[in-house]
């Protein structure tokens, strides 16, 4: 089997510059490596814990989707489906909800950020704590291991997540998987290398800074206007211009050849106007992006076509997910009632099993007794003041079987000696 | 519309006798009531949060769906389906999940109760917890809220559950239901006359107290046994008995007629002996049960029979479910993108909306600038040595528009005066 890697993108906004070098550019080219099966989806469920404006969150879904298609994602190479069109997602989440412990989602770093700050704010612990940001880290389990994917690209503050869906996977494996591994281990990359594109004044580029460069948005004219406001120094043309440091160039690097590299730092150095500078930089982007745009502005225009791509995704997706799905549910116990595994194991397993039971009687005395498992009575106790000491007998005759049934042991006989010592050897062997 | 009632079943044993008076019975019985739409599905995602052992799990769904029919719920007249054959619920789930406070989930009383338990034992809080337990409540609204039921009929412990159904979906209807009801706001019945059976020993019949007389399971004879253990006081055959208080006196009521009951009693007033007594029990009530066992039996023989009934009940149910979470996808924005919802109310919001700006210059001051919503600048500020006061001027212009645009005023128009009145009044209608 190939190797599988799972990118999820977030649908709450719409896409820059920074986004494209650092995450999109590099996701696409890992995903045409060779002996490695991609699968990237809109993580719309998500996109509703954190925005509750339902124009926003479909807009933004088709414009990332778009955006994905048209910077050269392949949707016959990679899977590539919206998240909410896999009805086996939100029904594999309840499944891990269940063998989740809420100790876990206590320690998730999104929910003590969200706790700290408001008892900073002099507000109760969970005063804007949605279940949705507090069970988050399950979705995203079930995202991964719907697919059984080995690998999922991170950023640092998402590795707690992949551990957790690791452990939500192994106790799962370990409480239902009867031998079997019913979820591949998924293990977080982190990538080192991502690139962090700077914004128009030099920190980070992010819509929170009001500094970006959009990418598709505004065509080539937005592109322009946001160059022009890249903040430079104050050299004047034919000045001689320090290359170092300077966003414009960092800018320049993130789409230019060695070569290029190369010769834009040379003029600088021989006094280029920063205006002709800017005036490079947008001709040098736009020799990338703009037939992207393109492709951008088409998808966006026929929506029926992208519409049409993403169901192909979802069916492919489906095709994966039904069958993994249906198997999980066997194990857990979700069965039609034709199924064999249902007749076959619970006979058996009853045909296994004899009982103790322990009541007390009205003359308020303390009692057990053996019974098979089909439910014959093997051994009546006697009656005991106390129920920890009946207890204690149960105990002891699990543990040491037949061996503890010596002539003064507080119990009658009621089956055959044989049928007693295998019923008491069960527990042993249990 | 009629009226609809949801009563969900858990799936993690099997019924006794007290099942059948206090919750099968009556259940049925309103079923028949005229005007009433009755849905009974078996609780089997509950269930996996009680129970992870895969084949009680399967077998409990089993025997209780053939439990429920052999006691005459018609299948033909009530939606009557298994939870997990409806995919829409989970779905469900995860949208109410993403609108429902943590903090009404802390407040569940069978949270809390696992909270207390753990701390009396000295452990952590949440040591016993899974995410399950502690979301159960949300997967309840979604089983109510489906279907929007307006009567759910519950034990006083559930009535907090129904509350909680009940907030989330009001909050749901008031963050996206622009102005039409998306659900249903449901109701508890709680039936204060909920017959309790007492069990063997007179207290209420549950298997925790191992008093239980078995509905079907072990045929006639496990009945005459169980009923061959219900105390009695010590009186002797001939000698007059008083029927009040007795345990058996108050099981044969629950099958009998008023005439029944009456010659019963002057029967034991009359010296019947208790031995004598049990057997009239065990007729009477085999009268009632034993043709259910029979159907059970049958059923039980037939899982293919009773699998088609379940089929043609989630059908019915999805018939419901299908177009409703159709329409709730819609309301919180998971739309085809071909969906004309998405580009209108997109395109509409977008054009409603002129934006402030407010960013700091090289220069070292802060400035604000007014764009409208296609990002045509329509007013730029001066430069501010402060912050706040940039910030003043921003609440000032959207709190008295075009009012406060005096000559003084520390902005430049770059727009037209009509565009800059109307955008500005924007502000001031949002």
């Amino acid at each position: 089997m190939s190797h599988r890697v799972l990118t999820g993108i977030t649908t709450t906004g719409t896409l820059h510059l920074g986004n494209y070098v650092g995450a999109i550019r590099p996701a696409i080219e890992a995903s045409r490596a060779p002996g490695v099966e991609s699968f990237f989806f809109m993580a719309d469920f998500h996109a509703l814990i954190k925005c509750d404006d339902p124009d926003r969150i479909a807009h933004s879904s088709r414009s990332i989707a778009a955006t994905w298609l048209a910077a050269g994602l392949d949707p016959a190479r990679v899977v590539f489906y919206r998240q909410s069109d896999i009805p086996e997602i939100p029904e594999l989440t309840w499944l891990l909800t269940c063998v989740t412990a809420k100790g876990q989602m206590n320690r998730a770093h999104a929910y003590k950020a969200a706790v700290d700050a408001a008892v900073a704010a002099g507000e109760e612990p969970d005063a804007h704590v949605s279940m949705g940001l507090f069970s988050y880290p399950v979705l995203m389990a079930a995202d991964i291991l719907m697919f059984n994917a080995h690998k999922v690209p991170v950023g640092k503050d998402q590795v707690q997540h992949i551990e957790m869906a690791r452990d939500v996977a192994q106790r799962f494996n370990h409480l239902y998987g009867r031998g079997q591994e019913l979820f591949v281990l998924p293990e977080a990359v982190v990538d080192a290398e991502m690139e962090l594109l700077p914004g128009l004044d030099g920190r980070k580029m992010s819509k929170s800074y009001d500094n970006v460069i959009p990418l598709f948005e505004g065509g080539a004219q937005a592109l322009k206007d946001a160059v022009a406001r890249i903040v430079t120094d104050s050299k004047l043309p034919g000045e001689p211009k320090d290359p170092d440091g300077q966003t414009l160039v960092t800018l320049y690097d993130a789409f230019a050849t060695p070569e290029q590299r190369a010769s834009f730092r040379a003029a600088l150095h021989a006094g280029l106007a920063w205006g002709e500078a800017k005036q490079q930089l947008v001709a040098l982007i736009d020799s990338h992006i703009g037939p992207m745009r393109a492709r951008y502005e088409a998808l966006m225009a026929n929506p029926a076509e992208l519409e049409a791509i993403l169901q192909a995704g979802a069916a492919r997706a489906r095709a994966l997910a039904g069958p993994a799905l249906q198997r999980l549910r066997e194990a857990v116990g979700l069965r039609a009632y034709t199924s064999t595994a249902t007749t076959v194991a619970a006979k058996a397993e009853k045909a296994a099993l004899p009982v103790f039971k322990q009541y007390r009687e009205t003359d308020g005395k303390f009692y057990f007794k053996l019974l098979s498992a089909d439910g014959e009575l093997l051994l009546q106790s006697q009656g005991f003041e106390q129920g920890r000491d009946a207890g204690q007998w149960v105990a002891r005759l699990k543990r040491e079987g037949a061996a503890a049934l010596t002539a003064d042991a507080p119990v009658q006989r009621a089956g055959t000696e044989a049928d007693i010592t295998a019923a008491l050897a069960a527990f042993q062997e249990a």
